[in-house]
């Protein structure tokens, strides 16, 4: 792969059969782990994994709360997996219990909840595949919101958490809401530069940064190291910062810490690097746009 | 310009001093109006202006509702007014009066009572600016979900629609309001194509269309031609579809109309333009990303 990586999990179903030759042809060049959910695609990634000579790792997705993909825990799973093993060069190696949504619950007690129901369908699954003879290598799933809960259960033995690294406004809402108050061991590292363009009255100030410069949909950015302002709402080219002690001016910069981080960063071509005030190095946003 | 536009308004305000000097440039090769609601910008725009040897025409914003960007109507903004006619190589051209979140009222009576309060307070600017001798040549505003209404009231003449063009869902549901049930004259035209990539259960699907494919901000996309369907949660990644009735099936291909077209476009770096079902062009997105 481009940059090095040379193992890969697609923590996600693949089904387009032009797609599931590309996953095969990129399966020569690095380890390749792939989810699966259907059972309509066993025999697509076989003969795609024969015609390029590659053995994927397979991974069955269960459905552990969220309601998006994945199978049935259980039995369901259990029988997919029997399938993918029985395929030609496909390996089953596990199973994905990644359960997205409860990471922003924002209650502790009902993301505890959410996520304890998940693990116990990740085990009942798990027991029943040994029982299957199908021991399950890789137990997997978990993300920035709810790594430690999942990392403590004793079960899974691979967490995603990857939105950590910059720590969205979202994810430290979620965080604070574990007792300290701060975003914790975790700090924010993903920012949007934007300038005061207006200062039309008391109260309120507008920013150059809007719906095209961060994504909105996880809530709205905090403006970083400045609890005063308040950003409160976003049009296409225009954020709305609410300033009622009247300290911003025209031409006043501020770093957004943006309420989500993934779809922010697909709207960028580069990462700008700093460190101690210096750009240090411009970073190309290699897989932006690249869903097709 | 790029792409041979040689009269640009940008609708908007210019206040960082290098912004400005590239705008006071980019007027040697087009005619460009720009928006200004704080006097301090006045001598920047005109030090510029007479810089690279150019007049920028100068429209005064006023805040007719929506409280973003814009002075006061009346007394403040011919005040402005004024001091734009006043400074070197700056003309006073008139008032942009427009109204962004209005036109996203679905209810028609708030709609047209929000847009009859926007045109009084342009209607009064354009009488004490005749007052001051200060006349308006251009009163600019409206946009797709108003233009109606600031067109029929005689005092306009420059409306902004654009959205029209693509007609997003956003738009479609206010059209909708106006009576006929349907989109009215304007037709969608801007559709993102998508897969179903599982079906994990009765009555739902998953589609590969998610927040990094097309923009939420304005509500959920619809899916095209199909009114059985209904797009009901976005991820990362993921579109979750109500199916009822079932209809769905692996790598079934889908058109969403995007809830918001400015921001979707944002996301792509070409269109891909299609006549009877034939891809005729592709059309780079010029202006994607174009935030510094």
């Amino acid at each position: 792969m481009r940059g090095g990586v040379t193992d890969v999990l697609v923590a996600n179903e693949v089904a387009d059969p032009k797609k599931i030759d590309r996953l095969a042809r990129l399966a020569k060049s690095a380890h390749v782990t792939v989810c699966i959910d259907d059972p309509a695609v066993v025999a697509t990634l076989s003969e795609a994994a024969v015609r390029h000579g590659v053995t994927l790792d397979v991974l069955v997705e269960i459905d552990c709360g969220a309601r998006r993909c994945g199978v049935l825990p259980g039995a369901p799973a259990v029988e997919l997996a029997k399938m993918v093993a029985a395929a030609p060069n496909l390996a089953f190696v596990g199973i994905q219990a990644y359960h997205g949504s409860a990471q922003h619950i924002y209650d502790p007690a009902e993301r505890r909840a959410a996520i304890d129901t998940a693990i116990g369908m990740a085990r009942e699954t798990a027991v029943l595949l040994r029982e299957a003879g199908l021991e399950p290598k890789i137990i997997t799933g978990a993300g920035t919101g709810t790594h430690n809960l999942e990392g403590a259960s004793g079960l899974y033995n691979e967490i995603q958490p990857g939105s950590y690294i910059f720590m969205d406004a979202d994810y430290a809402r979620v965080r604070a809401t574990e007792g300290n108050g701060t975003v914790g061991s975790f700090e924010h590292a993903l920012f949007v530069l934007t300038s005061i363009m207006s200062k039309p009255a008391s109260g309120r100030a507008i920013c150059d940064a809007g719906l095209k410069a961060h994504s909105i949909d996880s809530g709205l950015p905090t403006v970083f190291e400045r609890p005063d302002l308040k950003f409160v709402s976003a049009s296409d080219e225009h954020g709305k910062i609410e300033d009622l002690q009247d300290t911003l001016k025209l031409n006043d910069r501020l770093s957004l810490v943006p309420g989500h981080c993934d779809p922010t960063c697909n709207l960028y071509d580069w990462y700008v690097c700093i460190r101690n005030g210096h750009v240090e190095a411009l970073w190309p946003v290699t897989a932006r746009g690249k869903l097709y």
